[in-house]
């Protein structure tokens, strides 16, 4: 701990020293600025510490401390989110949870694990499928982030088509709420009615609503079988026709990923994976379950892409080769990355049905703001990664960047999706909440804040802005006292 | 519309028809009688009328009037509930739904539908199937329930094991808020993470926070096969191997049932099915997906009933030897309520490791409490149906039913279960749900109804007693004054 200057902050991280311990107090200047951001693109703010409880009852002490002098508690997994989610606002400190990695247990009979917020998502992965079962989430950043991120956000991955989401395989939470009490939430029971179910509430509070201090999650059988091919078009148009085909025939298969033209010459240039650059689209499908089924279904799905005009269809042989065919999608955002300083990576979505002309509206505003987008993302669940490659230091360009991604994401509610399929809102998104949500929806959400948050201070002002306390203006015959 | 005596009824009658039409407002002493009452027993309370708006502007009116005059709304669907959900209380209204029956979109591309509450959940199932899709919730009451119920309670059913319950299934909706505003929540996306998840409070509210009057499903593609056995046991602790070792084995039926003695030997005298009467327990499960990884795990799950001790397998040919099979299931129900003048179904939930010894604390109460129990159920998802037989007008025999609910209820939570899995709390198991939810679990409940029914008017007083406005009892010397 490295104490700032003013008898005041001395005083301040003394007291938060006295919860932690005054080896879990980060204050030196360096620390600070090194959780000043997250994954997201131009946004950063100082805090005036990171903290690192060890314990519930540290978590619960930083609550009512937050409480009791008005700071803010930002809590952060690994910082990959990409809505600012984790980014310090005024007056905050940052929570961090590398003391709880552990699998506390997974139960065989039940297929659930109870693990702590700071494991990393693909320790899990490995951990459950040595033991024959699958935690099928597999959001982008799956090496590195965390699963009390991953809960916070209700995070998606590549699997989600078939498997879902975060969201769907949270058994139960044991959460400090933000007045410091302590709440346990859901249990093992695939069946439970007793009650409101508010344990929906924290997954996708964007760390907002509670911090969690132990999760629960359902477990599957892991798939006994999967096969993958990447299909190559010359049109995304025939891409589309491919995927409406697939689920017309009644498959559905567990990854659906799709790659436009720049995303793929960026990924050829980047991951040499032998993609031809004059491509127009990529598919990537992944069919998963029985093995019998998915001899089957693949089969089906291979004659799908080439009925509808794919140019080339690479079959990987063995999981070594699937590996490999991932590798393109997988690397879709760092190759991007590779191409201008600035990368900004959106995730509208739509139904299914709306795809193709989601991207239309995406080429369009392109066009008309002259600004460069990749696109790439998961074509099954309608979730779109526009990925804008600009600099953020030519302050032109990013005007015309946010005028384009202004009328994406008011092109995405007109199609009947949404601005944010798995990143988010954070900071970066609040002003389109209420076009998606609609003014009825946004009340609720301030008047559910408030219930858990009274005082506003657990990762305050992110989603929503706090409603100033004072409603109405004062009228102007009173403005005369 | 009959109107009662009093000039003041007159005039609220008068209110209510010029809301829905005089035609919609039932207020004869038949009609209010016939909606006193719903499917749990011993429980009935006669409303002021029933009404059946038409639509959602008769809905918003009736929620308005309803806080200006300060009655109470109750909407029902069916009336299939059994824990008092639709009984009406002081001072209510009943809200029906008859006009609501439209399936307004079955969207093959997305996979989703729109319906009306008031579609009959089994009227839906055929309607998708038809189309070669699936809507799996399948509650007992399915061929007379509605969908507007269904998701007021978040029904389960036979399929839940494999493929969950109502909650699962619902993308959207459209509710008027008991203030009478009009709010729509969620869409066709897959995914969408705009804001805090709060659809899913709606979901199981038992009729408490909003009033459904569009609802927006997802669908899946309907399994291309399906095999049914029915396998018989001297032992329900051989019955309870059996689903460990299919668990283990990887396999998830879509169903995995069981009856014990009592309920068998009542369904072989109520429905002649061929069950041997000295069987200890019976196991029904369904297995389905693609044809050949049906074949294949049916296959196994027979060779383990054999291995783990059923004296007797008996195998359905066919759809039609299928359907048999389960009526020895779906009606253990009736079966059981011909016994005795009252049947009393509970609903207690475990996780699927503790069934075996939840079923020997049912034993256990049954014993020390002197009343009999049929025992029936989801094995698979730990959701247990103990349905006593008794007879109300005994009241020292109910006094002793109620002693041992309580004790059957506790031992639930203390296996790590729930005091209800599909029924709903309502207004039967009230005095239960802090021991299930605790107190801050509770508190937070309280608090969600107070954000959405500030004036406490829609279905008031189910799932916990308002909390009195003078919350600490006034001082002793206060009461001098």
């Amino acid at each position: 701990m490295t104490l700032s200057e003013s008898p005041q902050n001395t005083l301040f991280l003394k007291k938060l020293a006295a919860i932690v311990g005054v080896e879990n107090v980060l204050a030196s200047i360096e620390d600070r600025l090194a959780y000043a951001y997250d994954a997201t693109p131009m946004r950063e703010n100082v805090p005036i510490a990171a903290v690192r409880p060890t314990s519930v009852e540290h978590v619960q002490a930083l609550m009512r401390l937050a409480n009791a002098e008005n700071f803010v508690v930002v809590p952060r997994g690994s910082g990959t989110g990409l809505s600012g989610g984790s980014i310090p606002v005024e007056r905050s400190i940052v929570m961090l949870f590398p003391a709880w990695k552990r699998i506390l247990e997974i139960d065989q009979e039940n297929l659930t694990a109870w693990v702590e917020p700071g494991v990393i998502t693909a320790d899990l992965h490995a951990a459950v499928e040595a033991q024959g079962l699958f935690y099928p989430p597999d959001p982008g950043s799956m090496k590195v982030c965390t699963i009390g991120g991953n809960v916070a956000e209700n995070s998606g991955g590549l699997r989600g088509l078939k498997y879902g989401v975060t969201k769907d395989y949270v058994m139960g939470l044991e959460v400090v709420l933000p007045t410091g009490e302590l709440l346990r939430v859901g249990n093992k029971c695939v069946k439970d009615v007793a009650g409101f179910s508010f344990k929906e509430l924290f997954i996708g509070s964007e760390g907002s609503l509670g911090i969690f201090t132990k999760i629960l999650l359902q477990l599957i059988p892991k798939p006994a079988a999967a096969k993958t091919l990447l299909a190559l078009y010359d049109d995304m148009q025939k891409a589309a026709g491919t995927v409406s085909a697939i689920i017309a025939e009644k498959i559905i298969p567990c990854t659906l990923e799709f790659l436009d033209a720049t995303t793929i010459r960026c990924v050829e240039d980047f991951a040499h994976v032998g993609l031809p650059t004059d491509a127009e689209a990529l598919l990537l499908i992944e069919v998963d379950g029985h093995p019998a089924a998915v001899a089957d279904e693949f089969e089906k799905v291979q004659t799908i892409c080439t009925k509808h005009g794919a140019r080339e269809v690479k079959v990987a042989k063995d999981a070594a080769e699937a590996d490999k065919l991932k590798t393109a999608r997988r690397a879709a955002f760092s190759a991007l990355a590779r191409v201008r300083p600035t990368t900004i990576l959106e995730d509208v979505t739509v139904p299914r049905s709306q795809i193709a002309n989601m991207l239309q509206r995406i080429r369009d505003a392109s066009k008309k703001h002259n600004v460069t987008f990749g696109n790439f993302g998961h074509f099954g669940d309608g979730n779109l990664h526009p990925t804008c490659l600009t600099d953020e230091r030519d302050r032109d360009e990013i005007h015309r960047v946010e005028k384009a991604f202004e009328e994406i994401f008011l092109a995405a509610i007109d199609l009947g999706g949404t601005i944010t399929g798995e990143h988010g809102v954070g900071l970066s998104k609040k002003r389109f909440l209420e076009k998606v949500a609609g003014p009825t929806g946004v009340e609720v959400m301030r008047k559910i804040k408030q219930v858990f948050d009274p005082n506003n201070v657990l990762n305050a002002g992110k989603i929503f802005d706090p409603k100033p306390r004072c409603e109405a203006p004062l009228p102007a015959a009173a403005t005369g006292f």
